[in-house]
């Protein structure tokens, strides 16, 4: 993590019961807090690296390529 | 949003201040609440829907085209 520990702003988000229980599955996989991980979900979504649901992927690549 | 609120869970994480910055940012220009936001980037991440920054981009659009 980039970010030092004083620029880390303790936030709470209600966050659908299928979410949290995917983090915490992604989290054993991966050796990483669920925690860093919703961190790095709302990183790469305020970065823009986020592809809507609704949105034509292959239109969103070829802005990409 | 789908979820019902019964299914929402209140959930506290360390979020970067530039990344809490920009989810108020967004916030404002979409009309849309910045824990709204958050729940989108957390549900888009656990979906896979996320490039990650290291990732080669153009690669990754192949994947999906």
């Amino acid at each position: 993590m980039a970010a030092k520990a004083e620029d880390l702003l303790r936030q709470q988000y209600l966050v659908p019961r299928r979410s949290v229980k995917k983090l915490k599955e992604m989290s054993r996989k991966e050796g990483v807090s669920a925690g860093e991980l919703a961190r790095r979900a709302i990183e790469a979504y305020t970065a823009g690296r986020v592809l809507s649901e609704s949105e034509d992927e292959a239109a969103a690549c070829a802005l990409l390529a």
